[in-house]
């Protein structure tokens, strides 16, 4: 065994970690470099980097500028705290979010990341119906499916099922409606029937509550991990009136949509018309080399809770590292770079070919759905004939991942599928060339799968 | 105006925030620059920087090694995910504090911070009861004036009273004990009569909610932002030993602690002969230059929730920037310089002249106490003959607190007081030169302070 695997198994503990494989995980990939869209295993694979780290590479790996930015950074003033003093770094991030957010959400608050960042918006909106006189408004929102982070109160919000086995949430205010995806509910005759639907739920369970008694409504607008999950039209706008006109704040989660995965700064307005009361972001935002997240809430929100009308009360939130020099310069260095390289106009041109693509693959039985929008894309695995027990078929959901994972990273991609589903968020970078490796390494490895599923009898023709 | 102030004002929301204020700063620091132990505001004005940033500036500014690393590790590979690989900094960097830590606290998850690391340790521990069968264990038992965070789940565990203000909090499960701090508790005679009366209460409280009902103690060996408090002797020691013995799980909380401020690369064992079942770390671990922060767990903890004992559980939990190689990288740069330059003998030496300088001020009637240990101090000031109300004493201990602050900056120091507390816990680097200088600064302070009292009336000889 590797040294690195040894010193894992010896030493970490992960993300998701498998506990009863605890120590013993034999096969995990030892990353030592990456180069581009491009990342390489310490058995000196190469790999086309299908989720770009996670869902963050924006402007991919080595980047010279940002090491320099750090490095110049370090030296300058490798650290200031925002408790008490302010730094122009922070000032000049904070600035360029506020010119790219939609309508007056003009005011930032720095955090560590996006569990912090969905942690602290929910926070901002508890304090500040305690303030404006309504502290019964405590309910929150959410979908099924949905990932806020993982925080107690951001893994509490969090819709994906797995997530929450065996670990404490904050049940008595949240609550969850249908996730928006289509494919999921093919009960309905239309999208616009679908999305109606969704609508009148959203209605339903407010009326449920007492509207006076929501506090708000928290959403990604293309659901990320819980399967790339495009909502029908005109879905996100509507569900932000609907919140907002019963004085409901609407918190817009772009922690994965924003700095470009969809060809915009940011995908509330200018994809989805949609006016949201605070946006979170993270990942992006420094093309993944340094944690770095937040949130950008209205100038109107924050009006109703300063000034005269906030006498005595402090914002008692915040993190050693909001607003650190030295994360908010390599976002400075990122968004320079997209800028510079004009990578969102990259992502106009070569998202709609890399979905395009993708969905060539439906011709292979084993995939049930294409979907995606931008550079984030889902292939959905389904086990045809399959008629054994819900377990057994999470069971055979997980194997069938796991086949095509290996598959494709024999055929030089990483995608690391969540169960049956593959997630794509690859770099911003991507040229049209290396979206055809992709989508090549993936049809051989979906149909090698189905052969080898149909050897073991487990597919059914 | 400056340019940055004006930017801070419309575009940023700070950690503890003055709400009433918001928009309207007109005084708050801009730092352009750090060297060494200094720090330079925007007029030019150079200060020696007594909280080290935010108790984290463990080697100091502008260091070369660490900027070199984090540039380096940024070419070579500026991003792997822990959710599905690992990379072999993370290894090293786990490697490194597992031979620190006390016992087999051998396994190491690493988070964005310390607000992060304690939520994840409290959700580790809630996980671990529910998979233990002891679901029921759900009580935290913390103390006054504690700070663990500003997550919803650190703030609830988190003991200062201003940090609960308009905030919401989880309380069921949450209860707080007696701060450890003599000089508030000036009724007993000696200090091991005040330890068998915080033990006693500690026993107590475990009777009263059922000892299987109680899922553990969280406790920062030295209390830090609760005003430097140092526990009577053997007070940690005894603690961890109670809670143990009836099953109940003890998380030191090393944020401040830690990385050399007492010494020690963890101060739990060597300096309190403490064995936690999990130790919480940040800030000192990158010198503040980035976000990282993670715990360190106990092998016999993590086998009773692992291979057999854990049939079908994931550890659903964790970050994107979790094991993240920068930030690691930058831990390891900063490790080395504390080795390299014999930085903890720096704080054998100097601390305790820190201390002993800072005690002198003593002599004036303004301060109350002087506490602290290695490289963190308290200067409590105390306003005599004092007779308004509770209200009316805070405003001018605030405003006391702003005139030390005021003065200290005058002469070249930065102290930013909690209320009437100014904490100090500079760069481990400090000189002993250093010392004399600060202890200066803060003696003409507290002196002109105490003056401009007494011309106004408000201090009474």
């Amino acid at each position: 065994m590797s040294k690195n695997r040894d010193l894992f198994n010896k030493h970490l503990l992960h993300p998701w970690g498998n506990l009863p494989e605890l120590g013993e995980d034999e096969s995990i990939s030892v990353i030592v470099k990456g180069e581009g869209a491009y990342i390489y295993d310490e058995e000196g694979n190469k790999l086309l980097d299908g989720p770009a780290g996670m869902w963050c590479m924006q402007t991919g790996y080595g980047r010279k500028e940002i090491a320099d930015a750090i490095a110049k950074q370090v030296m300058e003033l490798g650290y200031a705290t925002s408790f008490t003093v302010t730094n122009p770094v922070e000032a000049e991030l904070a600035q360029r979010i506020a010119s790219q957010t939609p309508g007056d959400l003009n005011r930032i608050f720095f955090t560590t990341g996006g569990s912090t960042a969905v942690d602290s918006a929910l926070r901002l909106c508890q304090l500040a119906n305690n303030i404006k006189g309504q502290p019964q408004r405590k309910h929150i929102l959410t979908r099924e499916k949905a990932y806020h982070g993982s925080t107690f109160l951001g893994a509490s919000v969090t819709g994906k099922e797995r997530d929450k086995s065996a670990m404490d949430v904050y049940q008595d205010y949240v609550h969850f409606l249908s996730v928006p995806c289509q494919y999921h509910h093919p009960d309905f005759d239309s999208e616009a029937d679908f999305c109606d639907f969704l609508i009148q739920e959203l209605e339903d369970k407010i009326a449920e509550l007492g509207p006076e008694n929501v506090m708000c409504m928290i959403a990604e607008p293309v659901l990320g991990s819980g399967g790339v999950v495009v909502p029908p039209a005109d879905y996100n706008r509507r569900c932000c009136e609907t919140v907002q006109k019963h004085g409901i704040y609407y918190i817009a989660d772009e922690v994965v949509t924003a700095f470009g995965r969809l060809g915009h700064w940011f995908a509330s307005e200018k994809v989805f018309n949609t006016s949201p009361d605070i946006i979170t972001f993270a990942k992006g935002i420094t093309s993944g080399y340094v944690p770095l997240g937040g949130y950008a809430v209205s100038d109107k929100f924050m009006e109703a809770i300063s000034g005269d009308n906030a006498k005595g009360r402090i914002y008692s939130n915040g993190y050693t590292w909001s607003g650190a020099p030295v994360p908010c310069a390599a976002a400075l260095a990122s968004w320079d770079i997209i800028e510079n390289e004009k990578i969102l106009d990259n992502v106009h041109e070569v998202g709609p070919y890399f979905q395009e693509q993708l969905r060539t693959l439906k011709d292979i039985p084993l995939v049930g759905d294409v979907r995606g929008i931008g550079m984030m894309a889902a292939v959905e695995m389904t086990l045809q004939g399959h008629t054994g027990s819900r377990e057994d078929l999470l069971a055979k959901d997980y194997a069938i991942g796991a086949m095509v994972d290996d598959y494709c990273h024999q055929f030089g991609l990483l995608v690391r599928p969540f169960i049956n589903v593959c997630i794509m968020s690859p770099p911003l970078i991507l040229t049209k060339a290396q979206v055809d490796d992709l989508v090549l390494a993936m049809r051989k490895a979906l149909e090698l799968t189905l052969n080898d599923l149909r050897e073991q009898g487990i597919w059914v023709d």
